[in-house]
């Protein structure tokens, strides 16, 4: 599994920082989007990401900045003539939105949406390959985190086992691989689950949208190998902003990180006001104050920046060449 | 008065040119934009302009490579802390769509938007130094051109006949230059009117929307500076593509400019297909099209690219260092 960065400021851009947009990757192919904020699909235009590929949108909350990059999205899809149809994945006032955008201007496009409330997604297979549920957050307005679960874990044979009970490689081993029962020639009767080693553990990614209260997410970290969620402001940013805008410090992340045990915690959506260098506005402030609390993998987003999730539940930062 | 190109693709973003935008700037402070393509807000983080001196909006058609930018746009100057009111320009369901927009993502702005129907902008004097109206062009849905033109000329004194007529520079010059008739110690009159030079011709520019006719500006083109208008194909191309689009080949448009004697002609809204270099889908094959019709200054826009209009109706490109 794999997921980039197309944007990674809250509310405006900047000119190395666009607003909120990510690319996730499952085991299959094709990919989804995770919020898109204005300018995402210039984003992409950068990336190796095709819009033919894309399945799902999933959209955690409609403030603009997480969304008024998709009509423009849809239409430049429409206009590179995809056919395939779009999942569409957020809380009910997207579709309101998407249909007010359409009609107003509008815009024809040649493939369906297939528009999935959140309150829906459960009974859904929207992606082939991740299981997807949503967790209610805690922001101005409804607000939601997707945790993107792997659905199918290959189980490898106990080939030690098989060996020790006399059992050369050969068709059997296949077959027991393929989940088929066997019978040897010699009598024995081989039930396949037997003879396969417990799964992995399914690899899960969680991505927050804006939220004031990362403890809403405890129990779904503490099984998750990645939690991508807001940083907006360092701690004390935060409490001179005062609780208004509703959104989390790097300490208040990270220490529901640290409480959660999620090995890897990947911070994004920072103010405007946080800038490469150092000093109190500067991102190294908010990773120092999210390394005082968090022992995991740490790391903070940028434009761009890819990581993979390889199948042992290691997570690894790609910065582009 | 001087005008910058924030976009000049039309309908998809590439990674050198943007959905349309375009600043203008007229004699007094301030700066208008006339369409908002998506990213609109990004290229202008690039420039020296500030959304807190931005006084008008003008929409020339509700396609969303013209607009999809101007709900960012909005939000990112009431972040910015924008107060005074903003005047958005445009046919009618530019009202409706943002209002749309505003409600489901609730957007809410420190800042008011007078909203002018293009029907109703006669009346209106939308900027102090440029008066504007708007012509209705061809297109898939209502589009239209706004033309520009200064509003107060300035009228030199006519200082070689005052001399002649023993009158030397003092007092009463001023009074005269500032249009206030004066009467001098021998008891004679000067009415200003007659001592003033006859005022140079005011500044037009031109700025057309999506359109398949340009010969519609024909008339307004006679008498302006500058038109800028959209060739999003060459000829061949237009004739293979048919006539669905309701666009302008280069051709097509350079013939206009050419029977209305425009000074000078911009061409923008380039179909992404044509790129740098040479061969039928390159920019060169388009500017080759227009000047085969078209003897006077011909001009191919580049995002960021500047133009300035000096009093004397030359028009400059000012390449970006």
């Amino acid at each position: 599994m794999d997921f980039q960065f197309l944007g990674t400021s809250s509310g405006t851009p900047t000119t190395t920082r666009n607003v909120t947009g990510l690319a996730l990757r499952g085991p299959a192919g094709g990919w989804s989007l995770v919020d898109c904020g204005e300018g995402t699909q210039h984003r992409i235009l950068q990336t190796t990401l095709s819009l033919h590929d894309l399945r799902a949108v999933f959209v955690t909350h409609l403030h603009g900045d997480h969304c008024y990059g998709l009509p423009g999205l849809l239409a430049s899809a429409g206009m590179q003539n995809r056919t395939a149809t779009l999942a569409i994945v957020g809380p009910p006032p997207l579709w309101r939105f998407l249909e007010g955008v359409m009609a107003t201007t509008e815009l024809g496009l040649p493939y369906a949406l297939d528009f999935i409330p959140i309150a829906e997604l459960a009974g859904k297979a929207v992606l082939p390959d991740l299981a997807v549920d949503a967790i209610a957050l805690s922001h101005r307005m409804p607000s939601y985190a997707f945790r993107f679960t792997e659905r199918a874990v290959e189980r490898k044979l106990d080939a030690a086992r098989l060996r020790a009970a006399g059992i050369a490689p050969g068709p059997a081993w296949g077959d027991l691989q393929r989940g088929v029962d066997v019978v040897l020639q010699d009598g024995r009767v081989l039930r396949a689950d037997d003879w396969l080693l417990a799964p992995r553990k399914a690899r899960t990614i969680i991505v927050g949208g804006d939220n004031d209260d990362p403890g809403l997410l405890l129990d779904a970290a503490r099984t998750a190998d990645v939690l991508i969620h807001e940083a907006t402001y360092t701690e004390a940013v935060l409490q001179k902003v005062g609780p208004g805008p509703m959104h989390s410090s790097a300490l208040r992340t990270a220490r529901a990180a640290a409480a959660a045990g999620v090995p890897n915690l990947v911070l994004t959506h920072f103010s405007p006001r946080y800038q490469e260098g150092d000093g109190p506005l500067s991102l190294a402030a908010l990773e120092a104050e999210a390394r005082g609390v968090y022992g995991g993998n740490l790391f903070l987003a940028r434009d761009f920046d890819r990581y993979v999730l390889e199948r042992d539940g290691v997570c690894r930062r790609h910065v582009p060449a």
